[in-house]
């Protein structure tokens, strides 16, 4: 087996989710990102200076934690709730991010809201795929990700990934990725 | 990172749900038990062997596959679904397994019907947690873990685990899980 730390020996649990709603109940960690959290990665710099200052640096999207250790062999869970708006005319989205292990993928259990996982490996290969309740997305491996929320409501997902996978937001601060999504005249535009 | 063969760079893709009937639509594959895949398992053999008989075999429980590559990184999802039933006054349950790779956990989340998941480590230690819409069980590394129905309903659940965690049954068809779940004049019994 791996060259890790083996994993802890915990007690199972269960936690309670309303998958209607796409709520965590008694979440024990939430981690929230601010607009603020957000410059640089839009398209309008001056759009989003201009929200922060409107609407007192609101939250932009937020994840609610599982108890899990960070380790090999542990399935990490999260909610991830993406607020809905626009920067300009760009939808709101995540930062995204790569795996600090690359090699790990990530499963997306669409609970709430409408949008698109856009996707791209380091080599260049691009991909998305729709969010609607019910739908689950398989991130591979390999792929970075970035939630977009195209609709009115919030956009609201269970993800869950290996334990060692961590973060890694790589590339994506300096080049993004190759396409941004828009609602412009009522549409959604990827451009 | 782990001495192991590298997850295949595969296509990121989506699996619509209906997370109130619990089934995964477009499933490839599909794995069925039957009562007499379960020879072994319950307290009484001749009231399986009944059931057997009277009923034709039926179907037990069944597996919905994706198509992930059984890999480390991987995220492999099904759908179980464990009919209800009674094998004299023992409530119809999955054989139970470990997983080949022990560091390796699962996320079950139930999305119909009620029941409980029963689980043990080889070192003697046992615990269980209730199955219900909209909870998600935590199967930590080391735990053994069967399903038990203990409703007039199938009991479905969302499972996911790593690509590299793999079946093993074990010591299980020889020496079970410490406790047994029946239901006896109308109420659940766990002993």
């Amino acid at each position: 087996m791996p060259n890790q730390p083996v994993p802890s020996l915990i007690e199972p649990f269960g936690v309670q989710f309303d998958l209607v709603e796409g709520a965590m109940r008694d979440s024990e960690s939430r981690i929230a990102r601010r607009a603020s959290d957000m410059r640089g990665y839009y398209a309008d710099d001056a759009a989003l200076e201009r929200l922060i200052a409107a609407e007192g640096d609101p939250v932009h999207y937020e994840t609610f934690e599982s108890p899990v250790p960070e380790q090999y062999g542990q399935v990490k869970f999260c909610i991830s709730k993406l607020y809905p708006g626009l920067v300009g005319d760009e939808c709101f989205m995540t930062k995204g991010h790569y795996h600090a292990v690359i090699q790990t993928g990530e499963v997306y259990l669409c609970l709430k809201g409408q949008g698109l996982m856009m996707m791209k490996t380091a080599e260049g290969r691009c991909s998305r795929e729709p969010f609607a309740p019910g739908r689950l997305v398989y991130v591979p491996p390999y792929w970075a990700h970035r939630s977009v929320n195209t609709a009115d409501e919030p956009l609201i997902s269970l993800c869950l990934y290996p334990g060692d996978a961590g973060h890694n937001y790589g590339d994506i601060r300096t080049d993004g990725f190759p396409k941004r999504v828009f609602r412009r005249n009522g549409t959604i535009a990827v451009v």
